[in-house]
């Protein structure tokens, strides 16, 4: 590793010269000044896998919203907190040779966002109205010119997880799915660890359970083989 | 400080012997196993309460939300993280000479609450229905018997603070409101610093602009002064 890190460095690896965007964490949905909606994730897998494409040599663009793990060295960093805005910065970074959606992007937000901080009244619970967010994989797995020539997306499940992962993949256009299960019995969710279903057009390849680490490198190796 | 600090340890200062519960941080109400609704609170006005509390003597329970701050040392940390939990917390820490009640609780959650992972369907947004949170600070402020000698509630406010923490006060029937202006030009969410409004029945005392730690052993002494 300490190797294929100096690779990077030096702009050798398998992934010199190759652009790749790295989406990861939660995004954050204001309600009003004091509340958010917000997805649960740390961060810690697209994290590792920016680190890992980075050894490898590529020029990574990190889209990350407020992650609990900090972003990793030699990468270029675009920090944002909703998904409107981590779609903005992904338009902004392309064009790209891959995309990885690895961030955890609320699907909607509140139209009704309030400038001021909404208050308890006798009939309960202000009115929310929401809004669709844009949806970032399907958008660019469908882009009719200047799609990335790789586009990941990722699938956090709870139950049925390869039928659920390769609807998505079909739904959204992308190239693969990286799918998992975050059910609470998993401890995967906020854990080290991950255990995923690579959905691709040769069907499911399940990985077994290891550090996100090393999840992270062998999809960096597999993303090399493609971009080759 | 650092006196004050070593008296705490050695079971003097001030407020040794009184027990005294501090709430901090935000509540995270789950939607599904994956979204969550959160306030925004960093847990450092709290925290830093919490400290100069037990730096006077006090024996501290601290019920602190997913704060971003680690617990200060020589309190007796109790970790929720809903408002729920954070209540039942609180009954099971009383009776207490003071109760402060610095977290950001939510005042709803949601009642619909899925075991599984919520999806897009062809009508947009899944249905969501909310029900009414706990008043931790209305009810110890109102108990019958067995009510702390000094409740202090907290206020958060984007406009209008003053009037919106003498009406909070009255409402809750607590003793004092410590109120902010978080609206997002005072940088104070999430920032090192606080401008606070002290309301009692001595009307409405505004202190100075100042460090979170300096607004925390000022507001520590005055506790302590309350209490003797």
């Amino acid at each position: 590793e300490i190797v294929a890190a100096a690779a990077g460095m030096l702009g050798a690896g398998p992934l010199a010269g190759k652009r790749i965007i790295v989406t990861s964490g939660p995004t954050h949905e204001p309600i009003d000044p004091v509340r958010y909606i917000a997805n649960r994730s740390s961060g810690a897998q697209g994290t590792a896998i920016a680190r890992a494409l980075a050894a490898l040599g590529a020029h990574v663009v990190f889209v990350t919203g407020p992650a609990d793990v900090a972003p990793p060295e030699g990468v270029e960093v675009v920090r944002v907190q909703t998904a409107q805005q981590m779609s903005d910065a992904v338009d902004a970074a392309l064009p790209a040779e891959a995309a990885v959606f690895a961030a955890a992007v609320a699907d909607w937000r509140v139209a009704s966002q309030s400038d001021r901080k909404l208050k308890k009244t006798r009939d309960g619970m202000p009115k929310l109205e929401f809004a669709e967010n844009p949806d970032i994989l399907a958008r660019v797995a469908q882009m009719a010119t200047g799609r990335p020539g790789l586009v990941v997306g990722f699938a956090a499940e709870t139950n049925d997880v390869i039928e659920n992962a390769t609807a998505k993949r079909a739904r959204k256009g992308c190239d693969w799915i990286v799918a998992n299960d975050v059910s609470a019995a998993t401890g995967i969710m906020g854990g080290t660890e991950n255990a995923v279903v690579l959905i691709s057009d040769d069907g499911a390849e399940s990985w077994p359970r290891m550090g996100k680490d090393a999840v992270a490198r062998q999809l960096a190796d597999r993303i090399a083989a493609a971009l080759a």
